[in-house]
């Protein structure tokens, strides 16, 4: 899709379990004080105690409705857009409908769509692909993730950085007003593929052929070749993005970096292409949320009047895969 | 979207590991002969030995571009659509498009789509959605499942029924012919989510509190209450989705149901909504192969000349969640 559309971000909401002190989580595993900060920038994440994927993503579901007031009848699909799940199968979008509360859901298209980090940008381009305005008018993109359960003890970086939230956003094909989809994309470098991983679970380890442990069933990263694939792409594909903008969609006022980590987002500032006041950040007070990050910061940002109506925003990141995604909309 | 659009399948491949027949299984299982025919209706499946879900991907993919004498430059986008996978991160379109030999993959953008057995069908209408014949000139769409690793040894009737296997198939946005994708319908029935289940592995009984057992890490399902839910759901759904075609798409040709199970195909021949030489199967062959049943069997039809350029294709089926869908296509 290279035309814009006219798409409007009607409402949205985010879901936090239980506020985590980065001094709570080196107490517990025998860390250095301070040692989160430091090296993962965070000082506050949020982690799951009764929450499941499906619990948070209904909840994130009902405050974006209630923000638009709108019923759950009033959308036509529901996209499900993330990496962690409570159950290999049915999917994430089928278990978020049915712990959705009030109202009828018997009209909802469902799917999943995972790029990893990137699948809330990912989803935002495929629900501005559907929107139309007759079939699709509405379409509920929501980001629930749980990384905590994930981590690996032995590994106090990924321990400290990770948090776990929710966050749903409606879009609405809406001809009457200035809001747009401007343009968006997305490259895969396969050469990353292995810089990210949880490698046990699925069918190449099974959990049927190997007994659990922390080192084959948690969240694994190559930080520095990550680091290092980021920093030969990323400029070739951001300035690529940019000039391919027409004269209006370069007024970009505001950035939505993923939170990937301290040192990412130092890189992505480094570049240099962003004035630092354009680009918002919240790693500090809620980790990486894995796809929920940039929705997270861009309901707060909303919410906080960073981000105004008719202001251009550009939502940016990595994922594992490795890939790099932008998507530019003005809200 | 509403509209038709001018979508064209230039290719398609499929990958089956080992064939293994119904004998094989119940003399290792201990079962009745002929339970499998009897009960699944399934002679053979095929089931891997070495092969992962990335590797019967990027298989199929290949022969998809053989078949469409297209190298993967040409292409803009690879869904994996599917229920299964090898590793919980990264997604399964990043681990597909590593393995794929020979040509240079960056420039493509990737994503996964699962809405469990119905995934293939989701990302044909998201594909079409986003073909525009400018940024979208090609989509592939990678339906690579692997039943056989999440199945209880000691419940039969799954034992029999499910098979591995893959498809790929290549979409193109093409004016110059008369190929098009016409419309497509899904809804999701939130009180089947528990009926079709694989309770461990996800973040609600995670591996890590969980040790395994067969019965929390497999495949279950409530076949009584599914057929039940079907039987009430399914023909009201199919009635809407005909009575809303124009006169020219109720031309049906030919009718590619997914291959959820013997009763299940029986039921919708029962409905006698459609004649039974219009429905295409290929259960007693493949078995239910999840997401690359539908995708399979289409692709087989094409290659033995069941399906000829210009025949008006239904794709319908069910899916764990519970949702219905139905995509109408000519090819």
């Amino acid at each position: 899709m290279t035309a814009e559309k006219p798409i409007r971000i009607e409402g949205s909401g985010t879901y936090l379990p239980r506020k985590v002190s980065s001094d709570e989580i080196e107490k517990k595993f025998n860390l250095r004080s301070n040692f989160s900060e430091k090296y993962s920038g965070v000082k506050f994440r949020h982690q799951v105690t009764f929450e499941s994927n499906g619990y948070m993503g209904a909840r994130a579901v009902e405050k974006a409705l209630l923000d638009a007031n709108l019923n759950i009848e009033d959308i036509d699909a529901l996209i499900a857009a993330g990496a962690t799940f409570d159950y290999p199968l049915p999917n994430k979008s089928s278990v978020i409908l049915s712990e959705i509360e009030n109202g009828n859901t018997d009209n909802i298209t469902t799917f999943d769509v995972d790029s990893t980090c990137l699948s809330f940008v990912s989803a935002f381009e495929i629900a501005a692909s559907m929107l139309d305005g007759e079939k699709y008018k509405r379409i509920i993109i929501v980001s629930s993730e749980i990384a905590s359960k994930g981590l690996n003890p032995l590994e106090p970086e990924s321990l400290t950085l990770f948090g776990d939230g929710a966050a749903a956003f409606i879009l609405k094909y809406d001809e009457r007003n200035k809001a747009r989809y401007y343009k968006s994309s997305f490259k895969t470098y396969k050469e990353g593929l292995n810089y990210t991983i949880i490698k046990g679970g699925g069918n190449k380890y099974h959990f049927k052929d190997y007994p659990y442990s922390p080192e084959l069933y948690s969240f694994e990263m190559d930080g520095f070749k990550l680091l290092k694939l980021a920093k030969q792409k990323l400029p070739n594909f951001i300035n690529l993005f940019l000039s391919s903008l027409n004269i209006e969609t370069k007024g970009i006022d505001v950035v939505v970096p993923h939170q990937a980590s301290k040192v990412g987002l130092s890189m992505f500032k480094n570049f240099n292409v962003f004035h630092e006041n354009q680009i918002l950040e919240n790693l500090e007070t809620h980790g990486n949320c894995i796809a929920a990050s940039i929705p997270i910061l861009l309901h707060d940002s909303i919410a906080n009047g960073k981000i105004k109506r008719d202001d251009t925003c550009l939502l940016i990141g990595t994922s594992a895969g490795f890939s790099i995604g932008a998507l530019l909309f003005r809200y």
